[in-house]
């Protein structure tokens, strides 16, 4: 199983705390070692960065960490290959343009024969059932709305369309258009709403501590996602099992969940993940 | 008018001396300074970057320099914004799926009124007179053709397509789909086919010297593309105004030129460019 992370905010937000956390589990404190891949909205253009090198000694990763980009919105992927060889076109998070809009999308999981039928407007590039879900609910939300609907009925249909497919395999996701962040767990996926009062909090997989009062306003509200938690100091929340929710402004404004919610431990979760066969 | 770039070869070649000299242009010798976007197909995949620094002082072109990507196709442009506002998305190149490919494309020149309507396929995200032509071209070709039609059809359709937008005013265009690189000129486009027998070259911009054969096989052919030649020691040819032509496996396969060509020359060039507002 690959390492999500996912950004939004009320302001733009610089991920670097929580992206060095988050690297280092590509290749020093974890096993995801296959490339990482970064995309960061900033007004209505994205900036992707690709690396089929580990994260942790990228040199990518490394001007990300001195570029301080600063985003509303941002998708993260470290990449321990299951499925489809390794090479850039396989990279997360995968881009494609919808209603004047760039849409960006990372997947951890496994969906086992997922070949729906070729859409109208979006193919597949690579060989990944992750990007072949992506096309899917771009080629089903295109075809069923020819200009972008309102926030709860784009909610609703992703919903509808996140059930469908996650009858197929393990179905973790994050996708963002800039605007609103989607967020779904089919095993595990944290996160946490940072807003004032701000403390402070110590990276789990580093030395690094950060005041996030020194470096926030007030008014600042910062969501972050991300497979498992990032620091200590803090109390992340997680999603249930099967529920998909809709990050704007960094908070969740929809939310799709169980009726019973099931909320699955760390090891419970990676076990599945090993059970199908999807490396950890 | 801004600076176009384009690589196309037979073999993964690194780009990086033709590099150097073109994102000099870009705030030390020459005004090009409201940033740029270079994108490198590896395999299917694409590598993109794009900075709204000058890019001869851009910590993503340091980056791209210190990388030595090695690709068969790359599409670059420097931006010295003429219409539009500079932000991330009006920066060129754009990128878009069409037919599980992806494409690349960079502009200079300036339509005007060009405000086609909006095609089933692909919309525009930024401002920009560039990125309309480039979801037109797009959009054009998509109905027309399901899949991806034989070379000789795509290269005529493409011709077409391009005698309708050039009408609109100046079009210089570099696109590629990582296979085969279309160049266009309305007025200065230049290029270089390397082969064996390689020789050595010097950067008009900067005092490097390349010795092309410490760095190549014999089967090596590598064409670049670029507005104003990027060496000395070497002859560049030139496209005719209103000459398209294809690139595959580092050489021109096709052509489509005015029955009697004109060739501009940098002055001529540069002051229509100014004639028409466009900064050069």
């Amino acid at each position: 199983m690959c390492q999500l992370l996912g950004m939004n905010c009320n302001t733009p937000t610089d991920i670097m705390f929580s992206f060095e956390g988050f690297r280092r589990r590509g290749g020093i404190t974890d096993h995801h070692a296959d490339g990482f891949g970064i995309g960061f909205f900033e007004g209505k253009g994205v900036r992707l960065f690709h690396d089929d090198k580990p994260s942790a000694n990228s040199p990518v990763a490394d001007l990300v960490r001195a570029y301080q980009i600063k985003s509303e919105n941002v998708i993260a992927h470290i990449r321990k290959a299951s499925q489809g060889q390794t090479s850039l076109a396989n990279t997360h998070p995968f881009m494609r343009e919808m209603w004047g809009e760039y849409w960006l999308f990372a997947h951890n999981g496994h969906l086992i024969d997922f070949y729906p039928e070729q859409g109208e407007y979006y193919h597949a590039v690579g060989t990944t059932d992750s990007e072949r879900a992506f096309c899917y609910i771009l080629n089903r939300l295109r075809s069923r709305f020819a200009e972008k609907p309102d926030s709860d009925t784009l909610f609703d249909a992703v919903a509808a369309l996140t059930h469908e497919i996650r009858r197929f395999g393990l179905f973790n996701f994050v996708m963002s258009n800039g605007d609103c962040l989607f967020a779904h767990a089919s095993t595990l996926l944290h996160y946490i709403v940072r807003k004032a009062p701000f403390g402070k909090a110590r990276l789990l997989d580093d030395d690094v501590m950060v005041d996030f009062s020194a470096v926030t306003t007030p008014n600042d509200k910062v969501s972050v996602i991300a497979t498992l938690p990032l620091t200590r100091d803090e109390t992340w929340s997680q999603l249930a099992v099967d529920e998909l929710v809709m990050f704007r402004d960094g908070d969740i404004v929809r939310s799709d969940r169980p009726e019973s919610p099931v909320y699955m431990s760390a090891e419970e979760g990676l076990a599945i993940a090993r059970a199908v066969g999807v490396s950890v």
